[in-house]
C-alpha cells in the first residue's frame, strides 16, 4: 500500500502499542496493518522499558471504524493497545489560538504608552470622538464569531463547549486567508432573546458579527434583530455564505450548459437555514421555478405545518409556482438543477436519470452527499459536492473570509444584498471563461485571487449602496490629529 | 537641556511642521523648542514640497500643556503646524492586539485537521466529555478582560468604546508578563443584571473573568453574583489587585518599622472598589484600627448617608473601632499607615507630621498621588505610589499577570481568599531580606521573578483549598485517549 492510495483528506489514527521487544514482532505488526489495509504513516518510539517496547503507529485509514478494525487485528496478534488517537485531537490539544500583541511592552517608556499614562489619553480622545473607536483600537480589524452550539456541522445541537474548537477553526479561516482577528464567542443559552441581548452588549469592541451554527428557525429571528439593532455587520454564515457560493457556483455551472437561470427548473432538499437563505439570493437573481423540499415533503401554498417558521412560510409564499405537492423523485422530472442542502440518502442515484438534459447537481451535505459524485455522474453534466476530495467543491470558506476583508476595509455599517450578489459574482469571475470546465466551476479555496477579488467587490458594493464608513482607497492611518490643541 | 532632564515616564508629542525651505530655519526651529525647556528626540523629514519642507519633530515635554506651549512657539517662529500628536496615539493606530493561529493551514490536510472533517470529532467528543474542553480548545489558557467603561483610570465613566484600549493595554500585559491569552470584552451597558446575564452567556469560551474598571457599589454585586454562579475564577482587579498589592508592600513596610498590623493605626482616604477591598484584605490579614475617608468625612457606625452602598456599610461596621468622626487631618493624629486610593490634594504634606514616627504612605492616585513623595519623605520612613518613575510602585500589574497564571495553571474554580493572600506573602516574599529597604519595599514590573513566584503561591493555594481542577505537575497534555473505541 502505498500512501496515495488513501485521499489526503483521509481519516488518521495513532495507534500507543506495547508489545514484547522482540525480532520480528515489528514486522508483524506493519504485516498486520498491511493486511487489514491500512497505510502506515509514522511509527515513533515511545520508550522501551524492560522487555517491553511502546510505539506509536500512525496509520492513514478509511474512516474511524477501519482504525478500530486495524486496532483489534493488531490486539490479536499480541500487542497492548495503550491509547488509541487521531491526530485531529492531538492538533486541538491546548486550543488551536492565541492572542498576540503587535506592539512589544519590554520596558517602563514602553508601557507607558500602551498603558497608562499614555492610553489614558488614547482612551479619553475615544471618549470624545467615538468614531475614533474605528483606528485607535483593534476593533476594526476585528470579528466576533459568535455560536450557542445548536447546530455544529452536522451534528445537531452539540453545546457551547463542544462548539468551541468549530468557531476556533473558523476564526483560523479568517485570520489564515484574510488576515482578520476572530475571536470565538460561545454562548451557554439557546434563548433567542438573550443571545440577541448579549451579542448587542459585547458589539462595542468588534467590527463585525460572523453568528455561526445556530439552528432554524431561531437563526432567521437573531439575525434579523441584530442587524436592525447594530452599526456593524451581521452575517449568519450557515445562511448567506452558503447561498453567496451556491449562487457563485451557479453563474458558472450555467456557462457551461447554456441556460438561462430564468428558464431553470430547479429542485432543492432541506428547508434549514442555509436552504431558505440559497433559495432567497437564488430567487433574487432570476431563479422562477424552484420546489423545496423537508422531511415532511415540497414546501407550497396548503402545506397547514409551517406555521411559525418563518423561513418555511417565507418558501410557501415565493417558490413553487405550479404548487407541486408530490415526492422528490416526481419533482425531479426535467428538473434542471438539483440542490441538497440536507443529508445523504434522500434521492436515489436513478432518480436523476428524471432530470433535462445537460443536468447540474450540487450535493452538498457533509461529509457524506445527497448522492455520491461518481453516480451522479452518470445522469447529469456537472456535479459539486462540500468535499475537497472531489473537483468543484463548494465550501462556505470561498466567501466569508474575503466578505468580511471587505466589509472591515470600508468599515461597513451593515451586509447588504448587492453586497453579496457582488461577493457571488466576483467569486465566480475568478474562474476565467478559459479555466472554466465541468470539473472546474469554483475556484479551490486555497486560490490566492479568492480573497482579493471578494474582498474588492463588496467593498466596492458597500460604497455604491452608502453602506461604507470609508473609502477602501483610504490605505494606512492617518497621524490623529491632535491639532486644536495646539491652537 | 539633556535627554535625562526628563523623567522617561513624561509626555511626548510630534508635531508635525511646515516651513520655508531655507537656511537657518531648522536652527531656529531647534532654538525655540529649547528655549521652551522641552527636549527634541527626533526629526523626521516627512516631505519637501518646492519650496516649502514638512518635517516631524518628535519632543519629551513635562506634560500636554507645555507641547502645546512649544506649539505655539513654532507657529511664532514661522512654521506652520500640520498636526500635532501624541506618540501614544501612534502606537495604537490599528490596535495593539491580534489573534493568531498556534497551527498552520496552508492545505487541505491541515484544514482537515483544525476545520471539518476533523473538528467534528473532536467537538463530539468534547460534547460527550463536557471536561475535554480544558484540553481541546483555548479555553484553558484565555482570560476575558470585561469592562463597562464606568469607571476607566481616573477618567470616570467614559463608555465601552472608550475602556477600549485600556482592556487591550490589560490583555497585552497578560500576554507579555504571564503569557494569558486575554481578549477584551466591552460591554455597552451599565446595567448590573445584563451585565451579569452576558458574561455569564459568554464564559464558556474562557478559563477566567477579569472584570476592570466598573464603577462601585456595581463592581461589588456584579463580582458576587458572577462568583457564585460560574464554575471560572471572576476577579475584579481594581478590587482585589490594589488589596494584593498594597498588602504585599504593607508586609515588607512593617519589617523595615518592625511593626506589627495588629497593633498599627492606620487611615485611607477612598471609599470606592479598591478602597473597600483593601480595606477587607487588610482587616482579614490582622489590622484593627483603620479609618476610611469617603468624600463626605470619616465613615463611622453614624453616618447616615451611605444606605444602599454595601461596600460603605461593611466599612461602617468593621473599621474604625473608636467611631472616630473628625476631619482627614485628625485623623492622621499618631497614626503609622496612610494609604491614598483616592486623588490628588485630600491632604497636605505637613499634616504627615502629625503621624507617629517611623510612619508608612502609600500615595496610590495615579498620575498626580495624594502628596508628593518628595514632600512626604520630610515627615516618614517608607513612601510607595502607584507611579514608575519613584521607587516602590504599587502597581495591579504585579498581582493580575501571575494570579492569572496560577489559576489557569491548575484550573481553578475560584479565586478565593486564601488565594489572594498568598499572592501577597509570594509578592512580598520576592523582595529578600537582603535587598529590602524604605526604597525596595515591593519588586519592579519587570523582575522575571515575579509572575513565577505569584502564580506558584496561587496554585498551591487553590490545590490547598480544593477549588483546583487538577495538579499544577501536570505538565503538557496527555494524548486524548480514545481507547474505548478500539475496544
Amino acid at each position: 500500500m502505498v500512501s496515495s492510495d488513501y485521499p489526503e483528506y483521509g481519516y488518521t489514527v495513532t495507534i500507543r502499542l506495547e508489545y514484547p521487544n522482540k525480532i520480528g514482532m515489528l514486522g508483524m505488526i506493519t504485516t498486520t496493518v498491511g493486511e487489514n489495509e491500512a497505510d502506515i504513516t509514522a511509527v515513533d518510539l515511545v520508550r522501551t522499558r524492560g522487555k517491553r517496547i511502546v510505539r506509536d503507529l500512525t496509520i492513514g485509514v478509511m474512516n474511524m471504524e477501519h482504525g478500530q478494525r486495524v486496532a483489534r487485528a493488531l490486539r490479536k496478534a499480541g500487542a497492548r493497545i495503550v491509547a488509541f488517537t487521531d491526530p485531529s485531537f492531538l492538533v486541538h490539544t491546548g486550543g488551536k489560538i492565541e492572542m498576540h500583541t503587535r506592539t512589544p511592552v519590554e520596558n517602563h517608556r514602553d508601557l507607558s504608552q500602551v498603558y497608562t499614562p499614555g492610553v489614558g489619553r488614547v482612551a479619553s480622545y475615544i471618549g470624545a470622538n467615538p468614531e475614533s473607536v474605528w483606528s485607535l483600537t483593534s476593533k476594526a480589524n476585528t470579528v466576533a464569531v459568535v455560536s450557542d452550539g445548536t447546530a455544529v456541522l452536522g451534528l445537531g445541537d452539540i453545546g457551547p463547549e463542544a462548539a468551541l474548537p468549530v468557531m476556533e477553526g473558523k476564526a483560523i479561516l479568517f485570520k489564515e486567508l484574510a488576515d482578520v482577528d476572530a475571536w470565538p464567542i460561545c454562548l451557554d443559552t439557546t434563548d433567542s432573546d438573550q443571545i440577541v441581548d448579549t451579542v448587542k452588549a459585547l458589539a462595542v469592541g468588534f467590527g463585525g458579527i460572523n453568528l455561526e451554527d445556530i439552528s432554524a428557525p431561531r437563526c432567521f429571528e437573531i439575525e434579523e434583530r441584530l442587524k436592525e439593532e447594530l452599526d456593524i455587520p451581521v452575517f449568519h454564515d450557515d445562511q448567506h455564505g452558503t447561498a453567496v457560493v451556491v449562487t457563485a457556483a451557479l453563474i458558472n455551472a450555467l456557462k457551461i450548459v447554456n441556460k438561462d437561470i430564468g428558464q431553470l427548473r430547479a429542485v432543492m432538499t432541506g428547508a434549514g437555514a442555509s436552504g431558505v437563505a440559497t433559495t432567497r439570493m437564488l430567487v433574487a437573481a432570476g431563479l422562477r421555478d424552484i420546489i423545496v423540499f423537508d422531511r415532511q415533503g415540497a414546501i407550497h401554498r396548503d402545506r397547514g405545518d409551517i406555521e411559525g417558521n418563518a423561513g418555511k412560510m417565507w418558501l410557501a409564499e415565493n417558490t413553487n409556482p405550479r404548487n407541486f405537492a408530490g415526492d422528490i423523485r416526481a419533482g425531479l422530472n426535467d428538473a434542471d438543477l438539483f440542490i441538497g442542502l440536507s443529508g445523504p440518502g434522500v434521492i436515489e442515484p436513478e432518480d436523476l436519470a428524471r432530470m433535462n438534459s445537460d443536468g447540474i447537481v450540487f450535493a452538498l451535505a457533509n461529509p457524506d452527499p445527497e448522492v455520491s459524485p461518481e453516480e451522479a455522474h452518470r445522469y447529469v453534466r456537472v456535479v459539486a459536492t462540500g468535499r475537497s476530495d472531489y473537483p468543484n467543491q463548494i465550501n462556505n470558506a470561498l466567501c466569508f473570509p474575503g466578505l468580511f476583508r471587505g466589509v472591515l476595509d470600508v468599515r461597513a455599517r451593515t451586509i447588504n444584498e448587492d453586497m453579496k450578489l457582488a461577493a457571488a459574482q466576483a467569486l465566480a469571475a475568478v474562474v476565467s471563461n478559459r479555466e472554466l470546465s465541468e470539473e472546474n466551476i469554483i475556484p479551490s479555496l486555497f486560490n490566492s485571487r479568492v480573497v482579493t477579488a471578494v474582498s474588492r467587490a463588496v467593498s466596492k458594493a458597500a460604497l455604491r449602496t452608502g453602506v461604507a464608513r470609508r473609502s477602501r482607497s483610504h490605505t494606512g492611518e492617518h497621524m490623529p490629529d491632535l491639532s486644536p490643541l495646539a491652537h
